[in-house]
């Protein structure tokens, strides 16, 4: 993948300052998943693991809102006449959406405005962090079709972000979550007025990219894999894992400037 | 087990469209267990694995209070003359009413006012979703009696809904959780006044029975056994899980509703 | 190790009715960790296992701060110019300090003001409950010297602590919280004003010396081993480990005493 020239088919895509920005894009429907987007952007995660320009991505949505969530026309209609073996290709399909967004090297933050349901709430509960609106309204609402709460990872994910009981309230109820509960739950990180939504996003992002990246990957990495390993065997990961990022250049370059009293320039290397 | 015509020796029993309410009721000494109402709560919750017509339960205390766990007379002092193995007996018995608590496929919902402490506590905290009065007071005390806070899964549940150092400080002290202090670490799921305790609680189990309930039984098994697996193998764990649902007969009855405009009537299957 | 008469090199120690207070005392470099410092903490951990005397810990940092890390002269500096193998025994080595602290039985009380950034964050997280002054500012900063987040368990511990998109911020961006939020977040179990910290770390420290601490070690060690199995395997690990503190003259006393209408008075065995 080139980030420069990508031009995917199913989300706008922006590429500035080592950043990309995914944007979903069909604002008179508050920009609903489809077959396609999904497999579009879960190839695009996928193809970011080897992009190493792309030192961290921004996902929003157009028009005041995050996304709808799988579209009920193009996707549950359809689910509804599958047999069994199409039904996992595309659970398995979706899930791997979720794999990608948490395997890429690249931080993610989610910038959440107006609604953000469904598959599109997975989205934001997939990225590292989350941005988010007084007017963010995020629901899980797959009760509400019918289906439980563990689509894509939730049922594992979400406790771990807001704890089990509210993941459990949230799951089992599809209720929507506000803005300021989920502040205060964890689930996102800072709230924003709309018009700096972008901006604050892209800020964050942009400081994550000039900071030492590869170590971000591994930080990354490390919060993806000892979530089910006992706390001796996390600490030798972590061992191997900062033994590695002791070896860069980066961690040279910081201490190098710390000695001259200057900032330091990481490279990502 | 027949719920209409269940009639428990050791606890009030009422079901009434599809909801089952658990009344711990010895009032007079706060709602104390018993080696008998220990195992009879055992057995019923084992029991309504194989009562479809119960889609959601209800756990509440009479007279104001919760319960105060363990009878100190009636167990603890037993307890204290008993050899190893009658110990052990006694400590996976309470241990598996969490465990029958935990894989009954029906939501339950801890209705507490007042006193809700030691093996009180621990039934509130093995319930999916906790309501609360201001007046609710709710400590694992288990440390008072001389004894270690790991009693039946808390040191294992306990830091999932509310976090390792929070978990930590209620099981090394014993001391009181406040209501408002638990609603803010995420225990309990609201508070509401004493009088509206029960109607919010029945309102919320209706209403979850008149979901797909079917679904909330998947909702729970994966909320339960997620705990302990990497992210892949819960995403893969869950495109399974969910692709089950989608065959179900409640996942089509609810596009069918949404294409017609009108609500979706579910009937668990 | 004999607590009444040992006498630390690299950090202050007093024993005093069953708490052992350690004091990080550089603080005219704000408590740095060195080399030197790490290794004793490690071995002092370690020897605190058959230490019985000692029942509780309390952390604190001399001169109004916890610690500020690595001295970077003195550990930053000679690390980016090591070798893999070296630098792979040193971060085993401060992973060892954790595993440490983790694996003695007696739980350990972080008091916190001033700066705790770096190694001293990560000696905050491992402790078992956290008192923590306003003017607390903790930080993760392992980024800010190039290096990833993944250091001493912190990918693993802390979003046990504060939740996963918290601890993903703290992590990625090396920012410092401050003391309410913390508090907010879990993190610190409460704030308290300078001029009473020392004083509420060992009134909670002495209140845990005079309980049942045999038990604490237990509920330290299933606090710990609990994580990553599960829940039927937790609550079977906690009927054992229940058992065993039934059968101890702690759990007999608090009955006696509770018969009696009087206070029980632990012994710890």
């Amino acid at each position: 993948m080139n980030p420069e020239s990508f031009s995917p088919e199913h989300f706008g895509w922006r590429f500035d300052a080592g950043v990309a920005t995914v944007t979903l894009n069909r604002p008179e429907r508050k920009n609903p998943l489809t077959f396609e987007s999904y497999a579009e952007l879960r190839d695009t995660f996928r193809a970011l693991v080897y992009a190493p320009a792309v030192k961290a991505v921004v996902v929003i949505g157009a028009g005041g809102n995050f996304s709808s969530g799988g579209d009920v026309h193009e996707i549950i209609g359809p689910l509804t006449k599958m047999a069994m073996p199409e039904l996992l290709q595309f659970t398995r399909m979706t899930g791997d959406l979720v794999k990608a967004m948490r395997t890429c090297p690249q931080p993610i933050i989610a910038a959440i405005d107006g609604i953000c349901v469904g598959a599109g709430a997975i989205m934001a509960m997939a990225s590292d962090m989350r941005i988010a609106t007084p007017a963010a309204k995020t629901a899980f609402l797959f009760t509400r079709v019918g289906l439980a709460g563990c689509d894509m990872g939730a049922c594992a994910i979400l406790p771990r972000i807001i704890g089990q009981g509210r993941a459990s309230d949230l799951l089992y109820t599809g209720r929507m979550m506000g803005a300021e509960e989920g502040e205060r739950w964890g689930f996102h990180n800072r709230l924003v007025e709309p018009d700096a939504l972008l901006d604050e996003a892209l800020g964050l992002a942009r400081s994550l990219a000039s900071g030492p990246t590869f170590a971000h990957g591994i930080t990354k990495t490390q919060l993806n894999t000892e979530w089910a390993v006992s706390v001796e065997t996390a600490i030798e990961m972590e061992a191997q894992a900062q033994a590695i990022c002791m070896a860069t250049n980066d961690f040279r370059r910081a201490f190098e400037a710390f000695a001259d009293k200057r900032s330091p320039e990481f490279a990502g290397d």
